[in-house]
């Protein structure tokens, strides 16, 4: 996707190096980070340089394969048991990181050659996924339409193009006049920073909107459609998403709004029965009692918001049910979100 | 109030000077603020180091009581009708301060003494509604109850005990057993900063939550009742108030909650028939862009949380439908949000 009108990915690997868009840094600088080792690259996932479960995914792929670029001869299985423990202890809840180091592990049993393809493979797979979303999610968007999100589920999350974002970038390529308004996503301000940042850089007419006003610009009829990514979908169609996304469902079902899930089907748990069945992770109340920026001479800085001694809770995602979600666009089209459909999806 | 276990007013007025708590410098630093004559108050008022209805209301009667306490024999009418244009124009959209100068003008005609006398009842009568109102409330909370509030309605925006908190104040003192989540309250934080530090004042067990994990908490059942405030309510019973309310409430709706709004009768506008014909105030995008607070050294600091560049929309309260209320909390018992009983309301 576009910065300063030039193309990129999220994260790419050339010759041993895997370079990646430092999203510590978004969205007040931009700044590309080089990872010669897996080592370098274990270190860039773990310090969040690369987040969202596509770019992970990707992150993991490429750090494996580099682990067999590095490997000595002597001693080599050791040497690569170890960096396999390394890269899956960076962010053991990310589903798509096991996955990916188990495919590129596979591959490099032939050949060192075979496991460096294998993780270009699973980047450009991610990044073929992600358009497809964006080319059936586009159906849903007519001319002149007004689309709301929640977080960041843009090409910043995945290689490219992103999952809830994406039908967003096909309909503006395709010409349409849209407009999107980013929910800023407090705690974490996802939203504020890094979806804005991103139609920002793409040119799309755009605002940030309190997480308060969403409900209040849906009665006025200003929101035509809402699209969000996912955490994690059960079986049942209930989705783990970003804090916020149930309560932005449940004020879409009241005005009539649609309301979408954008999602590869990677992200589809078919073990897990339903929504129920999630745990729900809590963060550090840090996250809502203070809040990073720059000050007026650009330096970062951390300060209170809240009241001194009070304390906070923050919980970092919730579970949508099924029934308030109008349907879940993936790489393979556009289903409703249930049992039958859902099922479906993995006989193709 | 207590603050550092002392009571306090929000303002009050000695001899012919009046006393207020900074907000301002709330909730980092506790500060009274004297303002010696009329011009002081105005000045206060203007400023916001007093606000809320109730408590915007009382200034305005102490001001104009200190103009009649400072007016000169000779010219005597035309420095009140200056002082009078003067204090109306601090705030102009609060109706309680046009009413309040009304009243105090009215006593003043027959002396000064009745102008005094009546300031401090406009003070007494705003307290003593909002007492009422924590009476009344309190019938709905039982022990052990866990009770969500959203923006600021306690007794910092008025003269005492407050609008929304009032029940929680009284259900407190009367050793029932609460807890309270405080909405944040995005962008201008006055759940984060002004009911945090009512609730920690008064020694009653809370958490900030931020405004997206509201409905979240309602899915698990941890919400026993909703209270809120009202800007503005509607002779049909739809509710003006600080943007986010009306995601709330149909949360509140979709899991089954108690939503109630609490309010003195003076908010009713009963000129204005339904929730509709009430219009939305656009603020400044900057609030939305940009956070105060304090670094850790303890200085003051204003910081862009946003991405560059983007820019923002920042509508400052929503209108909640009556159908979407359980019911009206005033000073005069609890009543459904319906056309008949706020009506009766105005009969007694």
């Amino acid at each position: 996707m576009l910065v300063n009108g030039k193309e990129y990915r999220t994260i790419w690997m050339e010759g041993s190096c895997v370079f990646m868009i430092d999203q510590n840094e978004l969205p007040f600088s931009f700044r590309i980070v080089q990872a010669q080792t897996y080592t370098d690259t274990c270190h860039a996932i773990k310090s969040m340089m690369v987040r969202g479960a596509g770019a992970i995914g990707a992150a993991a792929a490429f750090a494996m394969a580099q682990a067999y670029m590095q490997a000595p001869k002597k001693g080599k299985e050791e040497f690569l048991r170890s960096a396999r423990y390394a890269i899956e202890n960076t962010r053991p809840t990310a589903r798509n990181l096991f996955y990916a180091v188990e495919r590129v592990a596979g591959a490099g049993s032939a050949s060192t050659e075979k496991a460096v393809i294998e993780a270009q493979e699973i980047a450009d797979e991610d990044a073929r996924d992600s358009r497809e979303i964006g080319k059936h999610g586009n159906k849903l968007i007519s001319d002149g339409y007004t689309i709301a999100t929640h977080c960041n589920a843009g090409w910043l999350a995945f290689v490219d193009f992103g999952t809830a974002l994406s039908p967003v970038y096909h309909a503006h390529r395709e010409g349409k006049k849209i407009f999107v308004y980013a929910d800023e996503t407090r705690p974490r301000g996802q939203g504020a920073r890094l979806t804005a940042w991103e139609l920002y850089q793409a040119g799309i007419p755009h605002k940030i909107i309190p997480d308060n006003a969403t409900a209040s610009l849906m009665a006025q009829g200003k929101i035509d459609l809402m699209i969000v990514g996912a955490d994690r979908i059960a079986a049942n169609g209930d989705v783990a998403n970003k804090i916020g996304t149930m309560e932005k469902a449940i004020a879409a079902k009241y005005f009539g709004v649609p309301f979408y899930v954008a999602a590869p089907r990677s992200t589809i748990d078919t073990a897990c029965p339903a929504g129920k069945d999630i745990e729900i992770e809590e963060r550090s109340e840090d996250e809502v009692l203070y809040q990073k920026g720059t000050d007026r001479e650009g330096h970062m800085r951390e300060i209170l918001v809240c009241s001194p001694g009070s304390h906070a809770c923050n919980p970092a995602f919730d579970v949508t049910p099924a029934e308030l979600i109008s349907g879940i666009i993936t790489e393979k089209g556009i289903i409703t979100a249930g049992e039958k459909d859902i099922h479906r999806l993995f006989e193709q």
